[in-house]
């Protein structure tokens, strides 16, 4: 009898997807960002809930409040892949009996905070009582059918992009647990983008009303991974020419000689929206995205064969598949000085 | 500074709607079954999310697929309840890394066979690593605004029904968690509303389409807590004037001198519509029923007074609260023999 461990979380969800009924006229396939159903004319229900959980989910440092926040982020990100504007967020906590009330009140404002920042409501939830703090999070947004973006529809030749560089977040964890050191004002840069994650709604939102985009995941189980997601669904390999690294995880990558492709490629946690689109439409994509205030970063290209490679000066190296739950085990703790 | 054992709940929940900025024109206010947001027309999205935690919610002799199928029913009892028809489901699974495979597929299966009983699809939702399993359950439907069954519209003089009988799970859980016996097929009967509950859509739907409820709930906290609910949001009393248990919620009380009126009044997790109509409405909303197949019971009546009494061998008695997260410790278990 098979474990989790052994399984892998991919290797889980295939299974778990041979057990479930599909939905007729699905508007979004399985192994999608967020679940989708059918409402009223073109209208489309878009549904989204991912799991907080204390021990394995918020590195040290982190505050309550920021635990709320990004939460809120990461169900709204995967809306946003998908074009979708967030309406609003639920939340169903888990807490111990022995949590001071400040705690749940500082996760309250939070969620508030972050629901509110991205023009979206908390309505609520509900709370039970368990061994560890949980935070289920649900993101509900409506949009229209034709317009959602989907994971499937790179074609050989697209420009591979992103909005925004990554790194950050995989130098962060370095810092926080394995040890690594970093001057103060870029810890504190780096850090941010563990504490304080931007979901990129209004980003999402203008490509699709564009309508320039063919394919689009965001960037949550880290850029490799991501690429491998895309990659499976559209039927296209990458070869990522740029390395597209934050000048923050950059330093930090100079200072510890650690290699700034790893960084880029298998962070996780980051909320960028990686996307393609035809060479015709470059422009207007990084038109879209600048009338929105976000640089559109190209990153590389969509290929007919299916390897996901990237070119680091002038070699090309294969992209491996990144953290996976149940499989993947954090690095051991730094030893105490 | 305050926990939550010494908060409870209910002032936990008190607290967190405080903090959290309110849905303009809310089709549903706050501390109802489920929460409502505005759609298209008069068209209005019902969503809900609660959490099953296996050390806390799930009792011994109960199988994965069996959970599965009752986070299911506990989501879906609360659309019932507010009369709108459950479209979807997804859950967010928390999972240890030396869960077997076996123990997910199976929760699957429940879940799956569950969504489909009630004429809805289970549309997936996300995988991630925690200490102990943890099934967080979302529903999703929609619904009319002006047929939503509130827990506000209860007028003294409104007869206090409910879509069926009480007291089999918390017969259950004196079997289950503090050693009581009972014959093997009494045993099998009330366990089977802990096993496998049901959840009253087919009637939450009949009764929001006839209009002829004015304030509802579901029972899944206790018959009591549930009182306690509907007379705080509608201001009035209730007086129970017929002991509402089940046939064999009463031999098990009889063949352990247990007081019938406690086993009906603070059990909880059963899934029983509790609701008013006007007394000129009574028939029609029994016939409602029984046209899904449902009788009508009726329980008592809605006073001006706010106060909540039973009517034990003509004794006025009073309601207490029931079942309170945090607050509440489960009895201790058995000795060994």
């Amino acid at each position: 009898m098979k474990t989790l461990r052994e399984l892998g979380e991919r290797g889980l969800i295939e299974r778990i997807l041979r057990l479930i009924t599909p939905l007729p006229s699905n508007p979004l396939p399985p192994w999608e960002d967020a679940s989708a159903l059918e409402l009223h004319g073109d209208l489309v229900a878009l549904l989204k809930t991912d799991m907080l959980i204390w021990s394995t989910d918020v590195p040290p440092g982190m505050r309550p409040r920021d635990v709320g926040w990004k939460t809120v982020v990461m169900n709204f990100s995967d809306l946003a892949a998908k074009g979708v504007r967030p309406l609003a967020f639920l939340a169903s906590l888990g807490l111990p009996a022995d949590t001071q009330l400040e705690v749940v009140e500082e996760l309250t404002r939070g969620i508030d905070e972050a629901s509110r920042h991205y023009d979206a409501y908390f309505l609520g939830g509900d709370t039970n009582e368990a061994s560890e703090i949980t935070v289920a999070g649900v993101a509900f947004g409506v949009g229209k059918r034709e317009r959602l973006m989907r994971r499937s529809g790179a074609k050989p030749g697209d420009i591979l992009a992103a909005t925004g560089l990554f790194g950050d977040t995989a130098a962060s964890f370095k810092i926080l647990l394995e040890g690594y050191e970093a001057p103060g004002d870029l810890r504190r840069r780096l850090l941010r983008a563990v504490y304080h994650p931007e979901a990129r709604v209004r980003e999402g939102v203008a490509l699709a009303e564009r309508g320039v985009v063919t394919a689009s995941i965001d960037s949550s189980d880290g850029l490799a991974m991501s690429l491998h997601d895309l990659s499976r669904s559209s039927g296209v390999g990458f070869r990522v020419e740029h390395l597209p690294i934050t000048e923050e995880a950059m330093r930090f990558a100079e200072l510890h000689g650690i290699d700034p492709w790893k960084l880029a490629l298998y962070g996780g946690e980051e909320y960028e929206l990686i996307f393609t689109v035809r060479p015709e439409n470059l422009e207007e994509a990084r038109e879209t995205l600048r009338e929105v205030g976000c640089s559109l970063i190209e990153i590389g290209v969509a290929t007919r064969d299916r390897r996901l490679i990237y070119i680091d000066g002038g070699m090309e190296k294969s992209i491996g598949g990144g953290w996976e739950h149940f499989k993947s085990r954090p690095p051991p703790a730094p030893q105490a000085a």
